[in-house]
């Protein structure tokens, strides 16, 4: 079986490891490559690598450290079948949804390419007079990202292409589950003239983590993962001295209006709730349909959601939604969409039921609408990630957002309307990050922060955009002046 | 004897408390007030009051808010003579350097006054075709605000005017030892006309900070003190869900060069080593001399040293140093000077003998210079914050900054030069976040950020400077898009 | 009778002229002043003293500066009853429109306050190995405003504190129709302590506007005025040299949607094309009534046109809406309504018949609605600069749209709606500079800038916002690195 | 012969024109093609086709616009060499010349590339209690790109990545010495998927550029040339209602210090006066030689200028400068060296004697050095343009910056020291864009703008960096509020 190697100094290598992980093509349920998880001591290899390439990458100017990027742009570009394929096969989104992932995944690579223009400090002369200031933006040195099984190529992307555009090096231990895509990334980066011990690549598991939170070389840890893990990797990388961002997981609510266009609107819910079979920090899990709106809408959406074809995606473009990730997570879906319906939801589609012919061992869900929720039930406390669509109704805009405010989580939000003020209310008073007008999935463009609240991201500085610029960097500030030399000095003749 | 008032939801009182502590001045060794502890209760009623009061100051435009921070400016100003003397009186600092104190702390009022461009965020049109993204900033909510003793006026004023211009409301928690200044710096804002509750004013000692730190209303600290307690601060809010900004300690080196301007030199390291009676985390307390650095300067640096006249400040304007702050803290750093000399050190100027005619009971510690320092002795280890200068000697620039990279601490660094090669060799190499070139106290101004590194600051988002606004506010994106409305509808016609 | 004084060095005198205009009180139609109209010699001496004032004041640091605005705000807010006075009296505006006239240039003061973030140049070290670059902003050296009669208050205070936060030294030129509260603006302005010869004053017309936009020593030139006068200041300023912005007329469209609310959109558009008598270059002069929106709103408008009280201001408070400026405009006015009649249109509400009881003199005109305009007609090209709201209407969004992007002109244009998608396409599409949103007067904020487009604008950088620093300031770029010096030198040992 | 085409709408032809003109290859003296010179037609062509083409590009999402130019950077590196042959056969540069030439184009590519970030407009709710503004950047539509001879591939891509990026179409006429490089550049990025008529390039003289200045389609003229044209261009092209940016000549200051160091001097002048053989706005044409570094240095340069290899450049590696332009510069620039000599400047190297083996008919003259020159020579005041370096000798740096701020001229000005203090004064003071601290040629990085001042530059906003962007570009502020709708209205139940 194929055995997924780590890539350190320059070289791959498979890394010797106690355990393996395995990695399955969830449309099949079958497994595809084992994983050696690394622990302390390919931590430390890694570590070192980086530290070591760090001063001769900092020195290097930004515009020649872009020139990798641009360069790595064009290379992902011309690979980008084979990436996405990639993803679908251990991931098991399907094809176009893989694409998108690839696609945003680049447009990180493009913002970071305009890395000097980003790294602008700040000057000003005669704060005193005579007196100078200035400040410049250095990088930190060695950085990680530990990235999750939803977006193999994207969240990736969204760190170390900017995070070395800064001038760091980098160690990327992407989820065990999914390997394979970020080897790819890596090979690519290599081939596009990244000088060795740039980025390093190195899988495992929680020891692994642990490990690099606990480094004492390492300066910052990115992180995008469930809420309870991107607790843990803040608070134990800030205690060992790390700058750490750390996003986790969402319960993202989206107000249908009574006046909102009914075409549009159930497309972009369905996107939002079932894109992804729902595995999305930003997906539209929760719904809540105000006033007629539901008279309007539900209909039309039940049988969208009943009607899409659910099955394998890496080999099958008629499919229009994939298997979720592993065996375990479909029959906790499953599960609690059973808890769902014993605590009084009306189950409006049931993914339960689904069946695929030609792949019976893999993880699937279908469709799910989960009607006349409450606040008290499980399902609406949960983060399920799956494709299970929550559906609250309520009498007005207010109470909604009121609702939608009480949320622990604070990823995105989205209204559907017509109506100028019903948005700009919504924008102005609602508790999220992110959030969409008739867009049910407001991802952050990359030169945009993506912008999590509440217990949805763990420190101050998103990824992406200028705040992806300033967790990677750290300012200087300078005060100069210059006194009159003694005698014999020149300039002063 | 006077007893300080808390001020919570526009109301003067004295707070309940089962403990007291108590405020000196320095200068004479003798209690001029007593300052209320409070704990839990206290703290919640003052969040409560300042919860209460966030959304109407929330919705209140920010050029209506900068027109309170206006007023409060001119108000400074215009009692900067009453302020400079209760600063000299309960901290001990001469009344030129109680005025540097508040004048840096206008600064950042000034600053504060340019809300409205500073909350600006970012818009794009067509992101893709037919949608718009923007980003706003918005506030926190309740914030608090945790200040040492060094600086009674500019610390408090680092905090509460920036985070009041963003639209958060506060509380302030002053150092007990000098809860004076504090009071007549929140009863001015009130008189320029701040709403009630959105700023309040308790004391307390580590129990009120606790409680600040864990109240689930808080959500953001900004912090300033000493290291160990910086990274309580930092661990304890972020654990309990809030923003931190925790400022800590240092041991700031100074580089002097052999080709260094003799007299201005001199003036800058007495003024680094010697200002506040060494008691400012940004204090030039290590210097290294370089090659002939040491032939050129110590004989009159040390001359300066010891005919500084060390006395009174809140009556006596002939006295150049007054005393530390606390009988306890004189001991601690005579102690220390002992432990240098002990260790190997020359004490070339030798301030434990200092006396005072009149003041027999005043906390005076001398200049203090302990010559051929080694980097294993304790004075090279611990923060002394007294007025005692380390001096290294040393061969070569490369060697010094490699001495100073070493430190754990990174608030600031200098360099007394007349080399353009070596002023940018060190400000380009050097591991510290304030750089001097010929300036011994690279302090920041309001618009650039006070920017420590390692552990002389926990957080991401440093105090003062866009970073500051960055951490009193969080950022929210909008993606929007507006579909062709059904038939009826009017636009479309 | 009272004679305008000039103030050159910071000296006070009354100018030696050949000729000299009158000062009226439009509201009674009599004269209040003289004001002597300088030329060459006087203009001569200005731009001399302020040629010599501006090292010293460049070489004044930005906080500095800054400190002396901080004054003047309050100053002018302390003023602000006599000087709406002021303004009404020489202008005829409402007292409440005085003193939003007043409000709206203390803004400017108040962003002028925030030099020093402003001023903020950009650096970035390593541009190739070694090698740093940075840029600054330097002050331009003499500026010059000249300035319009219809905001005797805010269109000065639109330039000079701006110019003058950024290092510059100014000559204020005010229309010579309301000298008088261009004159108490500089008073109070030196009275906060400016430096003599920084700001100076002078009156004239022709010949005087003509001797500064040629005169060698000045920099640069800031207008607001008539289009085509504009447009010879802009040719003749930059002709000889100087940078120039010259704002002038427009025509202004305001789109009303059938879906428009009724009530606030005929308040919006009665204040937009009757507020200030209609002598704003933001005035929304044209309506294009899209739709039913005509049969919704054209009732309640005419008969709020109607009822308006017209009358003298200085002096009557219950004055809805003064006079013009001039008998010779008010002719001009009537004139201009009897053309729109005589060529077709309807005249809803006809202020030339308006009788101001107790004011005879008065230089009068009433609210006036012409509809069913076509664009061939004369008062569809001319701006009327008056109290006369055309009305055309029209079928669609599209063709309205189409309409407003056909003017020569493009300061503002305006949509009610409630629909978000009209909104949003109007916004996108429409060729104009300032865009209101059920805003009828979409005036400049201090921090954005004044954004005229077209032929309401000559020049590349509008006045206000950060278009205003940068017009007041020229950027330097300096790219430095460092030799190892040779033998001898101290660093390299 | 060859015969240059025109490229517009998407199609390559040979343009009919009553007259044509020859280009050289410089290095040997002969013609290498023919240039047809369009006029008012072809001129009218070209604007018709980018004026169709502007509406589908504006709508073209910046990302997509971006896109392109992220090909072009890859087809530019691809093809550096044939493009580096290409402008030394045209030119006569060196091919390492020719290479720097196309190395600073490709990084405006680069900076272009970063449009998305670039184009932010600024966004703030509640300017007003429920208002909101935000500024958004709007492209202009056809712009116009005038081009010298002297960098065949910067200057065009200084001007037409950054205007496509931006979302304007472009109009690209070359300088008719050197068109071959141009229709190469343009070739490339249609290869690059640039969608027809966005890109126009026309060949043409005074009456091409003429019918460009004043067509009524045309909204921006980018120029780069001599200081009289440029004047022309501004006067003209702003005349008809255009933006225009027009940069023209100059007469670059180096100031060497005493204490700079020997041969990094040596070689910066060296490289600076000679590099391109001095046909270039940012040549270090004038030294000034402080104190005794005139003895310090003129000696090793005289030896280095009489040394340099001149000869041939297409075809032959070995030489270090090439030919000027034609026969007729060639013949101006010996003159000005003999009035230079009669006027009584010492003649250290005189290249008029140069002598070309194998290329008698080249345009060559070889490197010159003109010591004592005063500043009411001929050689003094005029642009020379040649590889001539002007030598003064003063006392010290204050009579030296004087000296340089008396120009007409402000593009670039260096200094070579050691000395913080001489570089800081320096820069500080004096009156030129660019500023070079032992930098001879302080050409400005794409991410900076090239910042010439005075008779330098025509126009208020500058080539390349944010400047650049914002010349491209004009902002449109948006104000908006929304008002409860009536009766009926869904938002409001």
């Amino acid at each position: 079986m194929k055995v997924c190697r780590s890539f350190v100094g320059g070289e791959w290598f498979a890394a010797e490891a106690a355990e393996a992980g395995l990695v399955f093509n969830p449309s099949l349920g079958e497994v595809i490559a084992e994983v050696p998880l690394g622990g302390g001591e390919l931590v430390d290899q890694a570590v070192r690598s980086a530290h070591e390439a760090f001063p001769g990458w900092w020195e290097t100017p930004a515009v020649d450290r872009a020139n990798v990027l641009f360069r790595y742009k064009a290379l992902l570009e011309k690979h980008v079948d084979e990436l996405a394929l990639s993803i679908s096969t251990e991931h098991g989104k399907t094809i176009p949804e893989a694409r998108g992932d690839i696609r945003r995944g680049i447009q990180m690579v493009e913002y970071a390419c305009g890395a000097p223009a980003l790294l602008m400090g700040e000057s000003l002369e005669n704060v005193a007079r005579g007196i100078d200031c200035d400040s410049i933006r250095q990088p930190l040195g060695v950085c990680v990202g530990i990235t999750p099984f939803n977006f193999p190529a994207m969240v990736p992307l969204w760190m170390f292409p900017l995070a070395l555009a800064c001038g760091n090096t980098f160690i990327l231990k992407p989820s065990e589950k999914v390997p394979l895509t970020a080897i790819r990334l890596v090979e690519l980066l290599a081939e596009a003239g990244l000088p060795p011990g740039v980025l390093n690549l190195i899988h495992g598991g929680r020891a692994c983590v642990d490990a690099l939170l606990t480094h004492p070389l390492v300066r910052a840890i990115s992180f995008v993962g469930s809420t309870p893990v991107a607790r843990h990797i803040f608070e134990t990388g800030t205690h060992h001295g790390k700058r750490v961002q750390a996003a986790g997981g969402a319960k993202n609510f989206i107000l249908l209006m009574p006046d909102a266009t009914v075409n549009e609107t159930v497309r972009g819910l369905t996107e939002a709730a079932f894109g992804c079979a729902g595995e999305r920090c930003m997906s539209g899990s929760t719904a809540i349909a105000i006033g007629d709106a539901a008279k309007h809408l539900l209909p039309d959406l039940v049988n969208v959601a009943k009607s899409m074809r659910v099955g394998p995606t890496f080999n099958d473009p008629s499919s229009q939604m994939g298997p979720v990730i592993t065996a375990q997570h479909r029959d906790r879906v499953n599960e609690l969409i059973g808890v769902g319906a014993a605590e009084g939801a009306r189950v409006l589609a049931d993914g339960r039921s689904v069946k695929v012919a030609g792949a019976p061992k893999g993880f699937y869900v279908g469709p799910t609408i989960l009607d006349e929720i409450h606040s008290d039930m499980t399902v609406a406390r949960e983060e399920i990630f799956g494709p299970v669509l929550n559906v609250y109704r309520m009498d007005d805009l207010d109470s909604a957002i009121e609702l939608a405010n009480k949320s622990a989580y604070g990823n995105g939000a989205a209204i559907f309307t017509n109506s100028g003020r019903a948005a700009r209310e919504f924008k102005h008073r609602i508790r999220a990050g992110m959030v969409g007008i008739n867009v049910g999935v407001p991802a952050a463009m990359a030169f945009f922060p993506f912008s999590g609240w509440n217990e949805s991201f763990f420190g101050d500085l998103h990824l992406q955009g200028r705040e992806g610029v300033a967790f990677y960097t750290q300012q200087k500030v300078t005060t100069s002046r210059w006194f009159a030399p003694g005698e014999g000095d020149v300039w002063a003749r």
